[in-house]
């Protein structure tokens, strides 16, 4: 039987997890849930329907999972609880710092009403949380290392097109070659900010505007940049969106560690995402982990869980044998 | 409570295991067994024993995991199942053609006495297994390759060693860095056996031999050399004892998919571990693994399970909470 799913939020987001659905050949796209008026959203599937979010209830028995496509500022706080109680739901939920108190929230209400509430999928939170697990479960005594990039960030990019004088703006992160090579060298090295990342910034000013003076704004930004070697670039429009429309994104999760009786050997396991597009690459985790979220309700567990939780076999559309057999 | 581990089989991973043991806060060694004379194992760990394997069955109780170091070949498709019947029980059985077969060896005795046995442990099987099967879950469009190496294929060195005329050899087995570069950059290009991997021998004549015989009789041996382009050194003996003593190894599991309504967007998963010593890696895995099973036993569960059934977070000696607050 086929998983429907359903969708809250019709963003980047949103739209990624309606192209993942198509690629997998036992899922379905029921509904897609919006806080706008329906009649202005138009989806892709032709077989699936826009309803506005206040009706959402209403769905409680024609969807087995609910994708929440929202933000993780104000958006999933309120969300994740509120649908766990209708739905199995999985969030890409990801300020890191809140993940224990979104868990308890996200728990309580989920053992009540005995569903199923993955929280915290994607690629971090996510796979690269799965991937320091697994190294430090393997390699009890090393450093652990994440890059990001090279990669569009959005809250950067958001940062920079609040300055006055700043029509558009592209913010790049980009790891540091060397920092690279000195970790997977095994000299296990200690970073600053700096050392870790550089950021390149595309920024067409509004007619008038100072360069200099946006620059040094860029540059000198508290949290954002100040932190680090930043790289101004001001382009037309025309360029921005020609060449720095996409949203790609990426990074890596080192872990460096040692064996041996006197740990006299040397292990590096390295994991690495390079991504044309950080939502729909998103989108195709959450896809894979409502299979998950389907298959766990039916065996009749219920509460929060994170990727931590999942054996890897639920989220493969294949059987245990057919698993062993090929990818074993 | 500490995990109590015996060890069946006391070479390289056997000794790879007391060493993993003694990283790990949560273990604790307690018994090796051999088929040999018990008073000519001389093991590193002051409290633990050396017992001959025939008296196995008096630790019962003594004994939470039993981690099986023997090979594939002879050894653990015959201890696996018998093994089972007393202790849950850890084995890097690695002959894939033939996991089908163990697992369903080993799941009908372990179902019978209420054991938990995890098999193919390790690296491939074990964790190259795993990134194939969580990548082609997230990227169900694509392609996967599996690259071995740098590193020692002891089977590669021993074929060598019975060439006549050769007193000593170490086989080297190496990626071939332009087909690397290809599967990066998305091409999804399709392989022979010699665009993969380079072959790269050091091998010590005995007395006399004739090294161009010798390098002809390598090069087309068939299945081993004679699909590869192979290089062959001839070095002395103090030379392949200082330089190519140790057992490195390594490789990259690596899928390379698209998502997006129209496939538009392309994405690079890839996972690569560089190993001083493949013994010593391999054990540390079932280390960790053996803390899974231990603790699944507890929980009251059973049968034969692979690398696929296990929830990350049984791997870890940290708690739920914790792991949701520093790792994920």
């Amino acid at each position: 039987m086929n998983t429907r799913i359903g969708i809250l939020g019709y963003g980047n987001l949103g739209r990624g997890v309606e192209c993942a659905v198509r690629q997998n050949d036992d899922m379905e796209l029921v509904a897609v849930f919006t806080r706008r008026d329906p009649a202005t959203v138009s989806i892709l599937t032709e077989t699936a329907v826009v309803c506005h979010v206040a009706d959402i209830a209403d769905w409680k028995d024609k969807i087995d999972v609910l994708i929440l496509c929202g933000g993780s500022a104000t958006d999933l706080p309120e969300q994740t609880p509120e649908y766990v109680k209708y739905f199995n739901v999985i969030d890409s939920f990801d300020t890191h710092a809140r993940i224990p108190e979104h868990f308890a929230n996200v728990d309580a209400v989920a053992k009540e009403t005995s569903h199923v509430g993955i929280i915290s999928v994607g690629w971090d939170p996510g796979m690269f949380s799965l991937n320091r697990l697994y190294a430090n479960a393997i390699l009890p005594e090393g450093n652990d290392y994440t890059f990001w990039g090279k990669g569009v960030s959005q809250g950067h990019s958001d940062a920079i097109r609040r300055i006055n004088g700043v029509k558009n703006a592209k913010q790049y992160t980009i790891p540091v070659e060397s920092a690279l090579e000195a970790v997977r060298s095994g000299s296990n090295p200690e970073f600053t900010t700096r050392e870790k990342h550089t950021r390149e910034c595309f920024v067409v000013l509004e007619e008038g505007a100072d360069a200099t003076k946006v620059e040094e704004e860029i540059k000198t930004m508290p949290n954002y940049f100040a932190d680090y070697d930043t790289t101004v670039h001001f382009i037309s429009e025309e360029e921005l969106l020609k060449n720095h429309s996409g949203i790609p994104h990426g990074g890596l999760v080192l872990r460096s560690g040692v064996t041996g009786w006197d740990k006299e050997n040397k292990h590096l396991i390295e994991y690495s995402l390079k991504l044309d597009s950080n939502p729909e690459f998103t989108s195709s985790v959450l896809i894979a982990y409502a299979r998950a979220a389907h298959r766990l309700s039916k065996e009749g567990q219920s509460g929060c869980k994170t990727v931590f939780d999942i054996a890897p076999a639920y989220l493969s559309s294949k059987s245990g044998d057919e698993l062993r057999a090929s990818m074993l």
